[in-house]
């Protein structure tokens, strides 16, 4: 198998965002995530703010909690919430980068399930245990009102029920992915080493 | 991390049990599988086919339906139903052969489970897509009356339901497991390749 994609799926504070980078500069692969974020702001207009925000969070009951409206019509756009109006967009660029043949690494966006029909794509999932993720999330964001423990696991549900919605696939259930990976367990360098030999080696 | 146990979850069909038989042999360290169900066989006195049939598989509703009495009671020992005094069996076997500090491999029978408090064990999942698991079973095991994708997907089933009781936690579920590799798309022999690296590497 001749790579040319990673996508990368991962717990929040688990290192994953670092593995993929570290597998870019390695590979010398163009690395995809808030790049992202910024194209689709572009084509789309919504602000970068709040597509940070909600790009990778579960959509809402309802979209009227965004506070801004489309065509007159509160939170939906072509009969689309903004939520799923966000999806197409970005699934389109996801798609456009994919088959404009450039060899990158692309973070979350549930970019493993849009790219799920074509070859050469290795698929990967990066975990850690709860220490690990609060250590690094208290040390990288800080602490904030909300219980360290609840920010994790409030942003995995969101993340799960994201990708839940969108592909109606389980988020980190094993055989939806090539190859998962506790960072935790491994560290964040052997991670990388991993990744890259695979993709190295074909 | 020194290691000293791999335990490996597998798909039925993904190779899983070959994979921990070569990353065994590659090491130079012992293999538990059908030994496990020797040992269970001899310490119990239940019939080896009824523990191979029953071992992995989920606890039934009732246990009349596996037609043998223990102490007058049918299906219960020790006021335990016989699944889970099969289980006590080799979770008390798994701890022993782990305790005594041989270098081992054991393939399913939630060792993961069994052996988490324990230092330098590596857990490994190994999943494949369904045509690879379909041709690997009809290749090893011959085809028969029922659909071959009911067969696998009544395995994992089993192998799924048995996991939550004894264990409550999600077989397959990539955060629960230090790596997950896909067969199918990786190869058997990255597959031995990539765990025994991570031994060795410690």
């Amino acid at each position: 198998m001749s790579y040319s994609i990673v996508t990368v799926s991962r717990q929040f504070g688990s290192g994953g965002r670092s593995i993929a980078h570290g597998v870019a500069d390695r590979l010398g692969w163009e690395y995809y995530d808030k790049a992202i974020i910024d194209d689709v702001a572009m084509e789309t207009g919504f602000s970068k703010e709040f597509i940070a925000a909600k790009g990778e969070e579960a959509p809402g009951k309802t979209v009227f909690s965004y506070g801004f409206e489309t065509q007159g019509v509160p939170g939906v756009m072509n009969g689309m919430t903004t939520h799923d109006y966000l999806w197409s967009v970005q699934r389109k660029i996801i798609k456009d980068i994919a088959e404009s043949g450039k060899k990158c690494v692309i973070v979350g966006r549930s970019a493993d399930y849009i790219l799920r029909e074509m070859d050469g794509v290795l698929n990967v999932y990066i975990s850690a245990d709860m220490d690990f993720r609060i250590n690094r999330v208290l040390t990288k964001y800080g602490d904030s009102e909300i219980k360290i423990e609840k920010r994790l696991s409030d942003k995995d549900k969101k993340r799960a029920a994201n990708h839940k919605h969108f592909t109606d696939l389980q988020w980190g259930f094993a055989p939806n992915y090539d190859l998962c990976l506790s960072s935790s367990q491994l560290g964040i360098e052997r991670c990388i080493d991993i990744i890259c030999k695979i993709v190295e080696e074909g």
